[in-house]
């Protein structure tokens, strides 16, 4: 992947990536549960919605395609919860956190901005709906698609993102076979959305929470903290975890 | 890839690699709408039709396998937007822009009417329902599957074009890894599907459209140049943003 | 992929390997259309079975999963129309065609009975409703699912079986990137059911088709040799096409 | 994949990666099927729940996914049945068996554990119905989903967990293109499951049965023997036929 004639990459354009990947994550991901996730049946039975299944396969091809297209660049993040762990795990620079964060939240904001323009254009009454219906927020209690309370959410967030970001780390170390790890790290965000859209609607990203409950009413914004703090806490375990246990078999870590 | 002992590929195999790639495109992604999105409930009781999330991702099947099978030769875009693109991203020479776009259109012209030959072997009248249905055509309006207007196709093939073009440029360049692009560019096709399909069936095709819209009536081909447009720009679009901001940490372009 | 270390496979031993491969392709792909695309609606309301889109995808993984790991030794070609278009394109020796034709018949069968096996431990009346109902054979006119005719079957096996062997041979091409044709062909054999089921039930694959119709009654085995012939048909086509016109840019052929 | 500098794992860091890995395995698979198969119908009319396919691929992407995170470290088993047939195989050390064999069960468990406790914060009633309905525990009989008996639920796991452990053995061969064997392993996970959920709901795991059954009530407990058994039995029996009739042609193994 290195490339000695090509210049490395400056911040400013790491940022970009992020920012253009988390787009693409938000809209991809928020875009299908908000138009496809639930269509009507077709003439000849078939109901034509794409699900929650639809829902899980969206977020983790944006994750995969973005590792691919932009990760050359920055890593491939697209979510705070990411940086951090791999800061603590010892992959990542300490002094580019706070850029890649401010770029993950605002190409997260753009995306869901521009769901929001497409739903202006939308049949009468689409995107009140949506709003109403909290624009496909993570929430608990009466805000969880299945009904589940806080207690859940929090092991949920914690333990997802976690293995989410251990799934990065280990992927992307020294022993693991080059190239494969965008397929790895998409295809876990899928997974991680299969088991846990009915829990809480599945942040394990915090710049996804918050890119949604910024147009999901005052239920999602009264709950976000919850998907920004333990989003962060399940990524930081998993640096520790890495570093600690599972890095000096797989990562040449500096001294 | 490079292999010196065989010859490179002049532009008319090019052409028909093109070709081929944009007609299993067509056949495949339109068939799968029109044979198979839809079906009868078993006696159990599953709808058996595969619904949107199957047509999603049967597009982005066709590219994923094209991009494998016959990108060797032509380098795999099967759309007119994709060449336009990445010529503007200075990664295909300006001179075999018309050729693509030649063998892209009649590719996939010659896919939509072998389903047409399909279908006149269909049961009684599946033909012409299948006709006045639109053929799985490219809509607003009252041609959009959920009744987005022309705002939303306008801004979804914009968007939607330019992401997928910049995952063409960026999982091709000079620092990705070797072999992955075939799945991160075919699985974006999915993607965009899986969003998309509700806003306006769905183009970034050019090609695509035009070769179902000749089989779909008056509404389609009334509406078909939103579909050659704004794919265009949105692939324009992308080939400037890879060449000024991410091209320059990415790839190794002519002075 | 070499391995000067290790013997070349002796016939017998490639023969082995298609023959487990195609019992694994008729077990999981005709398995799943038995067993598990029609199911039982959840109590909370979703219908559990996986469809077409099930049965497209348990088809594909058969094969993309055999050519890692058996295509090591055979080649992972699991299918006569393969092997045959695979000759014609000068990359197969003639001399072992018919030993691979035999071991995946051969394997089918197994297969097949296999699946009968299970359903002799089935509810009440589940095998005897399988076999009335074809065993998931391949079939035209009252016995195509979509109640599509012979016309339809004879295009569908021909173009799609050309395709199917195309992506074979050119994935597989000196100028291919190594490893991701089994990906690629795995893929496409999905990508062929998701369009063809509603059309002819599928066959591109003699064995196959000769698996499932021993088990399925008169009607389906009166249609048996249109599931053999037009697949050869189209293999040998996508085997001409590729040496005529694609090899000269992508394998290196003896003169 | 190798790496002069760093340490060779040890045998317990190999036990923590391949507890953590079985663990993802249960808490994603078993998960899947408690929280989110079947879900309500959305009001234009799609069923949001994943279904038997949701489970399918959730499966299969929790072995993907652990074997790039954490195969680089234990080899990616997480399966009893796996280490068995690898050391008939000549494949894996029989030393390390019994102590991988402890940590997949520890694992398991704990996974298992995490879903009971997610469940104690679900809606009223949550945790009791999916404890009464056996936690998405193995069966056979009135157990069986699909209300198939005990001979089944033996053929079926001799017959498919040899599959996955020939598998396993030939994709990781030194015949085989490096790095894709994550794929092709957890894809056959996949497709084991859309094959056999209706006959057993798909063991080919002890590690897995136990895990799920401890929380599943006397029924399930009562046939685990099964589905500890004949999951063992089929990995032996790949182990043998891989060392016999497919290694000399794929491995160099010790004399």
């Amino acid at each position: 992947m290195s490339d000695s004639t090509s210049a490395a990459p400056t911040l400013v354009t790491r940022m970009i990536a992020e920012a253009i990947g988390t787009l693409v994550l938000v809209f991809g991901g928020v875009g299908t549960a908000l138009f496809a996730a639930d269509f009507a049946v077709g003439s000849a039975g078939t109901p034509l919605g794409v699900g929650h299944l639809g829902v899980a396969l969206a977020f983790g091809l944006t994750v995969l395609v973005g590792v691919y297209a932009w990760g050359p660049i920055s890593g491939g993040h697209f979510n705070p919860a990411i940086t951090l762990g791999m800061a603590i795990a010892g992959k990542f620079a300490w002094k580019d956190v706070v850029g890649y964060w401010v770029a993950q939240v605002v190409g997260g904001l753009v995306g869901s901005t521009l769901l929001v323009l497409v739903g202006l254009f939308g049949p009468e009454g689409w995107l009140s709906t949506a709003q109403s219906g909290g624009f496909a927020s993570n929430g608990f209690g009466d805000h969880s698609p299945g009904g589940f309370g806080l207690g859940a959410a929090i092991v949920i967030e914690i333990l997802l993102t976690c293995v989410f970001v251990l799934v990065v780390a280990g992927s992307t170390s020294k022993r693991a076979p080059v190239g494969f790890a965008g397929i790895a790290i998409g295809l876990t965000l899928t997974l991680i959305h299969l088991i846990s859209i009915p829990i809480d609607n599945t942040s394990v990203n915090p710049a996804r929470s918050i890119a949604a409950a910024v147009y999901g009413g005052v239920g999602p914004l009264a709950q976000l903290w919850v998907f920004i703090v333990f989003p962060l806490v399940g990524g930081a375990i998993a640096g520790l975890v890495h570093r600690a246990l599972l890095a000096p078999a797989m990562d040449r870590l500096p001294a």
